[in-house]
Order: structure tokens, then sequence, then C-alpha cells
């Protein structure tokens, strides 16, 4: 991997549309993949094996891994939360999947009705089982930079259990700041950490824009040296006026930042705009990001 | 001047309520400026003695001079074009007047309907008038980090037009990404030059958000050493489909921003949401800030 390339991983069809109160259609929901890859997306997140009774949006999850056309080159992730959704996620096709747990303990049990011990427990058995298979494993952690019950979150013990996750076989983490809590300067610091820690390829920065402050956080990282971001088309996920349940960052706010920076994406600007113009003004979501008014009066002006 | 101390410098009764479509009642502009001087701010710009005929939404602005009830330590600014403004904002007892001036001849002649030579000339026939009546002025210069016609501008020239304009008699720049094309490294590599050139008392940042990189660029300026931010709370100055009219940063995203680097501001984040809040629900502007809506979910959660 050069120094500037970035692996982009898109994260909307699950984190985005978890968190919309609308729930779309199969088709909907495969569309969405399916552009988001003629964008030139490499890493997609096409849904969740969490049961519906908890996450009603990833419903029929299995469905839409059948109906997606595939294409080289291209990992499609879904998220699963124990052997049960592991064996599912197989029965439809899926051979990359992410497993996740907080680094709070409140949050864990709060999210997952967990100790962190028993999360960690069942995650290496998760784990194993989806290498022995031949998949690959992300592992998400949550609440890296802020918990909303505990509050600041000690980084050695993201780094401890991190450094478990890898252990047991998963290719990558994804640290989360789920709650948007993290100022630029801690997610600077954590992430240079973290990559040293782990290593470049290891590393993946995963962010909420509750604050405003994302854009300038995913540039610390950048700095510190992250080249693996996760993003969500539209900046989806969320009513900024749900506590909670702020919004990822844009796909294409970080985007457009990490190309000003000199880096080099595999997914293309205009077209993941054209993504979430499809979402906002066919599918009828709500977009929160920032480039793609800019991008929509740029387009409007040259026709 | 400690080295984190913060001077904020609030635009939005000038810059911002000037690109607004809905024109506001004297009353409003006046009330508006008083709660932001309660919310902390010391530099405040209440309006412009351009001629209503080209911004209609400052008619009355000798009006708004005379309404407000002054506190000691603040210091209220008007836009002055020429003599003849400069005239106005004496007899109105205006004391703070800040003259204007493109970076690139495309864009001033465009804009003020003059080559650069003569808004030079222009601007220091203005400020040594107003220096010469005990005056303190504010130098705009416009489209320092890209040009809608020019494209891309070089900073020498900057620097040249900067060095002339504060030989005048200007206290300060005022460094304006007028349509916000900078991105956050031209911005920091500029910032750099200009604090070393003139010093960290003589320039001032004044960001627009067109395409969501401006709190990214404020991060960068901070760390290249500027210590002195425009911003207009809500992020209000324009509509985000009208190109070229996009908003300026938001205070409170501005604010919330250098909070979180260890920066000491004298306005309060808190009480500027809460203007940003009256703007939006009793006078009827839209709100374009990111941290608003947070602020506000966190206001109802607390409720």
């Amino acid at each position: 991997m050069d120094t500037n390339d970035i692996r982009f991983f898109e994260v909307g069809p699950r984190d985005g549309l978890q968190n919309e109160s609308r729930v779309l259609s199969c088709a909907d929901r495969v569309a969405m993949i399916e552009k988001l890859v003629d964008a030139g997306v490499r890493d997609v997140e096409i849904g969740s094996f969490v049961h519906p009774r908890w996450v009603p949006q990833m419903a029929q999850t299995d469905e839409v891994a059948r109906q997606i056309t595939r294409r080289e080159g291209v990992r499609y992730w879904a998220l699963v939360p124990n052997l049960k959704g592991l064996e599912r996620a197989r029965e439809a096709g899926v051979e990359h999947v992410a497993v996740f747990m907080s680094a709070t303990e409140a949050h864990n049990q709060s999210n997952l009705n967990r100790s962190l011990d028993e999360s960690l427990a069942a995650l290496k058995r998760t784990t194993e089982a989806a290498v022995s298979e031949g998949m690959v494993v992300r592992a998400y952690i949550s609440t890296v930079f802020g918990c909303p019950f505990e509050g600041d979150v000690d980084f050695a013990r993201v780094l401890e259990i991190g450094e478990e996750l890898l252990g047991n076989g998963a290719e990558h983490l994804s640290l989360g700041d789920t709650i948007g809590a993290g100022t630029p300067l801690q997610v600077g610091q954590g992430c240079a950490r973290a990559v040293q820690h782990f290593g470049v390829e290891r590393v993946a920065l995963h962010l909420h824009d509750t604050q405003g402050l994302a854009v300038a956080s995913a540039l610390m990282a950048y700095q510190a040296g992250v080249r693996l971001f996760d993003g969500a088309v539209g900046g989806m996920g969320g009513c900024p006026y749900a506590p909670g349940a702020a919004g990822n960052l844009a796909s294409e706010d970080l985007v457009n930042l990490l190309l000003s920076m000199g880096a080099r994406v595999d997914a293309d600007l205009s077209a993941l705009c054209e993504v979430t113009g499809w979402l906002s003004e066919e599918v009828g979501l709500s977009v929160r990001s920032r480039y793609y008014p800019y991008w929509r009066s740029q387009q409007e002006q040259d026709t």
C-alpha cells in the first residue's frame, strides 16, 4: 500500500440504514449497494444478521446478499452478532463478516447485555469459527473515544481489546467513535497509538459527525497515519435531534477531505454524490452531508 | 495575548445577514447584536454602509448603530466601501470600520468595478481618513484561497496587498476564503506564511463552509498560529443551493473546535447556540451549523 493510498470502507447500507426510521425495501438496498460498487467502492457492508426484533431495518439481509450481483475485487461484508448470525451469513454466501463489541463495560452491557469478558469470549468463538471456514473478519470496537455512560475512555483498554480481537484472527479493527464524542486531538492521538501498535493495515477509523468535528478528526487521523476509513454515503444514520443517533461521517465529506490532502481513493467523489442524490430524491432519505449540496449546485450550474 | 487565547470576531449581523434573502427589521438586527455581546462576543460587525441599492439587507445600518446599547470593551465594526460610507459611519457614531478588496483582478472588477490598483488607492484614502479621525480599521482581502474567475490565487500577491493595507494604517487583515475553495492544507500553509509575515495580531481568518471543509481548515489555521477568527452565528449567509453564496463558518462550529483544541475563547459556546436558536425559531432564518442541532438535542435531554 502506497503511503497516500486510502482503503475506503462504505458502511451506509448497514450502519447508515440501520439507524434510519424508514425501512428500505430489499430492492432498494440491493440497488444502493450496486450503485456504491459502481462508484468505485471496494469494501461495502451490505447489512447485518442481528435479529430483526432488534434491528428491523436489517431484516432480509440474507435476501440482499443473495440478490446483489457481485463484482470481482469487491468485498461484501455483513455484521454478525454471534455463531447463529455467522451461520446465516454463511448460508447467504457472505464471505466477509464483522463482529462487534464496546470498549466500555457500561455500553457493552447496555447494547449487548454482556460484560466485556463475555463479549471477548463470544467474539473469539465467532471469529475462530469464521476464520476456520475461510471467511475474513473485521472487528468493531465501539465507544472508543467516549462512552454515553462512562464518559472518557482509557485508550490503553482499547489497545488491549484490539490485541485480543486480532489475536483471534480478525483481519483488522474498526475503531468507532459511536457517539461522536471524540475531539480531533483525541482522535489523532488515539489513532497514532493504534497505528503504531497494530500497523497501518489493521486500523480503520469509524466516525460519527455528532458535533460537527468528524471531518477535522479524520484530518488528524490521516496525519496520524490512518489509511483505512469508514463512511456512510449521504451521512445517513440518524436524525440530528435524536441524541445518540447522530449520523455517520458522510462518505463524500470524507473522500473530499482525503482528496484535498493529496490521498488516492478508489471511490469516485462525484459518483458517490450521485448515490446520495438517488437516496435523497428517489428513495426519500434525508441527507446530512456537507459536500453534497455543493456538488449539486455545481451540477445545476453546469447544465 | 497568551498563546492559546483566541480573538473571535462575529460577522453574522453583516456578512451573515447581507447574504440572507430575508431582510431583518432594525429591531431584530439590534437584538441580534446585543444578544451576541451578551454571549461574550467582543468584536462584532454590526452592518455595512454599502449603498442599499446593492445590499438592501444592510439599509438602516446607521439606525442600527444608533440604537444598540454599547458595552465597554466591545468593538462594534461596520463595513465602509469608500469615503462616503466612512462619513455615514462616523455620523452614526461608529469608531471601528472595515474596508475591503479582492486578491484577484477579475473578482475585484466584478465585485467592485475597479482594478486592484484603483482599489488599493481608494482603500488608502479611506483608511488614512479613518485613522486621522481616530478610528480603527480592519482590512478584508477576499478570494484569498481561490477565485471564482481566476481559480488558484498566488499567495505572494495576498501578502503584497496585505502589506500595503497595513502600511496605510489598518490594524489587522481578514483573509477571506470568500467562495470556500481553500483546502485545509492550503489554508494552513497560507496562514503560516501570513502569521510569519505580519505577526499573529494582524491576521484574521474568514472562512465560508462551502464544501464542508471549513472546520478542518480552521484547525489547520490554528495549528499554523492563527489566533483571530471570524465566524457568523448559525452559519448564516447563503443558501446551500446558490453557488457563490455559501454560508459563513458557523461561530458555534468554530468555537466548539477551538475549545476542543484547548484554546480560550471569550464567547460562550452555549450562549452562542442560544442566539442561533433565537434566529432560527423567533426570527425564522435557516440555520446551517453542525453543532447547534447537537446542542439543542442535549438541551431537550436535560429538560
